[in-house]
């Protein structure tokens, strides 16, 4: 028996090649889609080739954009302090808190030896280059990192070139999250909560 | 700030649209487009677009192929026998067991008053119909339904009409799964393994 036929086994194919997303599941998805009209395959291949096609990053900050300009130079924002996150979602994360109103700088990773990504392959040098060329002056950089072992050596490496830049640098808290229990939190996390707690004023 | 920008947040919706994604995994799935060759979302785009326009269903047993054709007649297969299963990737399951050289027919669901399906918009009629025309005759219906409310009724249903025609019906075996553990298992499944004992011979 001739099964799965060509096309079908090509749609698993090409789906499967997506991350977390095995044989099994793009199966799934292939059925989902044949249930469907035709009209929402044509949809979702339109918007992927779209996206392809005419996405763009910002120049300045990196966030993925629908123009070259940065547009998170609007209105209300502070124009003094840069966030650096390793990836959009970061951004979008921060965004969602809504605690937050300055500028980001997305570096489209983070240093790893073992990958070969060095700090030349991430937006660090533009970084530095932008906050060397800023009007008015950056007077805070806040490292929004993952606290993985990459994540902490690029917030090492950039801490220590912004150091000699004289501006002021400073790490997202880290401690035990809000509604999260003690008993249940790790040690690291847990020690390090005790010894960057909060003074009550 | 306009974020995300609105390819990207189409991308999103329509991706999130399929089950089991919803819109964190959805954009995780457009940065990873992103990150890689245009090609790679090129052909995913084809791949789902020859997907919707030139799959077909056999017009026999209701497997999607790639002719109206019934492909399941192949050389070496039992003619006399049929596994009715509720949608494809039954049929891939069994196939991949090696275990069943016989004919399949998919009924496309199974019946469930709750969601309105009824034995008319299930291919239970095209079963019987077949049967009635097949030759050789048919002489054995295996029921490889889900051991669920709806699948025991399509099953208590289709078993109801074969009995009529004078075909010898069977189901799979349920039973405790090979590598199961008894203590683990559940007492609807071991009560029943216990009534339907195989014996050594």
């Amino acid at each position: 028996m001739n099964f799965p036929p060509k096309i079908v086994a090509n749609a698993i194919e090409e789906i499967s090649k997506l991350p977390g997303i095995g044989k099994k599941t793009a199966l799934r998805l292939v059925l989902h889609l044949l249930k469907q009209q035709p009209q929402a395959t044509h949809q979702l291949a339109q918007a992927l080739l779209d996206l392809r096609e005419e996405v763009k990053y910002c120049g300045t900050c990196h966030i993925i954009s629908d123009t070259t300009e940065c547009t998170c130079r609007t209105i209300n924002r502070d124009l003094t302090t840069i966030c650096v996150v390793q990836d959009t979602p970061d951004v979008m994360a921060i965004e969602n808190t809504a605690q937050y109103k300055g500028l980001y700088h997305v570096l489209g990773g983070v240093i790893s030896p073992i990958e070969g990504i060095g700090p030349e392959d991430l937006k660090i040098e533009s970084l530095f280059n932008r906050i060397k060329n800023s009007s008015p002056q950056i007077e805070e950089v806040i490292l929004a990192l993952n606290s993985t072992m990459e994540g902490d050596t690029t917030a090492f490496y950039i801490t220590k070139r912004l150091k000699e830049m004289q501006v002021e640098v400073s790490s997202i808290a880290r401690g035990i999250p809000i509604g999260g229990e003690l008993e249940f939190a790790d040690e690291v996390t847990l020690g390090r909560s005790i010894l960057t707690r909060t003074r009550y004023e």
